[in-house]
């Protein structure tokens, strides 16, 4: 069936176990891309603008914030990295498939700029099981631990925003639910309009 | 993850494999249920009620017509057959999952009293191959094949009213399609509501 490539945000909590299951759909799915981000930061060695990011300047960067083109920016070391729409889009019209991994916001700000968006949430089977793996890390004190599951419950009342919720009971399970959500969007009438036209 | 059942129908124009199609997913997914019709013919042997069949009375069939109960129903040797509502939704809110095999009509209908059905029109890969199904049968004549060609070509264009297109190119792709969609459709948000507040 033709239709255009789509884009799939994936976010949920901290220590929900996004970044396993992320690893995992491009293991059963490498061609599946990922975004490329825009920087301020100069290009190192072979680095190639449009490969390992966009280089832009400082003016070139607020610019494309100001346009509303940034879907979510951090400042790093003096410098910004953010995730850009447009790109995305030309991808998915070139037919390739963008698994993306960014935080809430900006799956909530690509939605309302581009709604054909997938925007899938990971919910963790409870919060104890939540606090366990982030406890099981072992590397943060109670503290942090604390400030996290406050975060994470808050977080999670932005589930309600997304398209689809996964629960990450098992990783297989998570990824077929996942994998699933991708073959069926693709058979959604609005990602085929006319299709009926065209035999 | 927690949730109502789902009702799945599936439908499309004549000669398109819908049968064939509809046999393969319950053979692959037997827990899958059908629907049970509503007669106002007598039960015969050791029919019972709700399970062969919904006994009823002319009088009641037609007031299940009136209320707007019935999905679609046909007349055959004096007596009403139809697809009532009401026990689909039961059904599904006992967790239990439907696929209907009925007309494009009755999905229409079906999607209009309860959204939440997910509505499957499968499509020919072209007009040839239908053309070339309905030939294959070998039991029609040339000027009943016309005709329903000319019918198939204005039952295409319900397709935009479905939620889901699958086209029926190869019989296999078309069953794991439709079992992606209904494996995704259980993960909506919509079918979860509130899930984030029973973590």
């Amino acid at each position: 069936m033709a239709g255009k490539g789509l884009i799939v945000s994936v976010s949920g909590p901290s220590g929900v176990g996004k970044g396993t299951i992320l690893e995992a759909i491009r293991k059963r799915y490498p061609e599946c891309k990922q975004s490329i981000s825009v920087t301020t930061r100069a290009p190192r060695g072979t680095e190639q603008d449009g490969v390992e990011y966009y280089f832009r300047t400082r003016e070139q960067f607020e610019q494309l914030l100001a346009d509303g083109e940034i879907l979510e920016y951090d400042e790093y070391v003096g410098n910004y990295y953010g995730t850009p729409l447009t790109p995305l889009i030309k991808a998915t019209e070139a037919g390739d498939d963008i698994l993306l991994d960014i935080t809430i916001a900006g799956t909530l700000a690509l939605e309302e700029k581009y709604p054909l968006a997938i925007s899938i949430f990971i919910l963790p089977p409870s919060f104890e099981q939540l606090a366990e793996r982030l406890k099981g890390r072992g590397t943060e004190t109670d503290e942090l631990i604390k400030m996290r599951m406050e975060k994470a419950k808050e977080e999670i009342l932005s589930a309600k925003k997304f398209d689809y919720v996964v629960v990450n009971d098992n990783l297989e399970e998570a990824v077929d639910n996942i994998v699933a959500i991708m073959k069926a969007e693709r058979c959604r009438y609005e990602r085929n309009e006319g299709i009926e036209k065209t035999l």
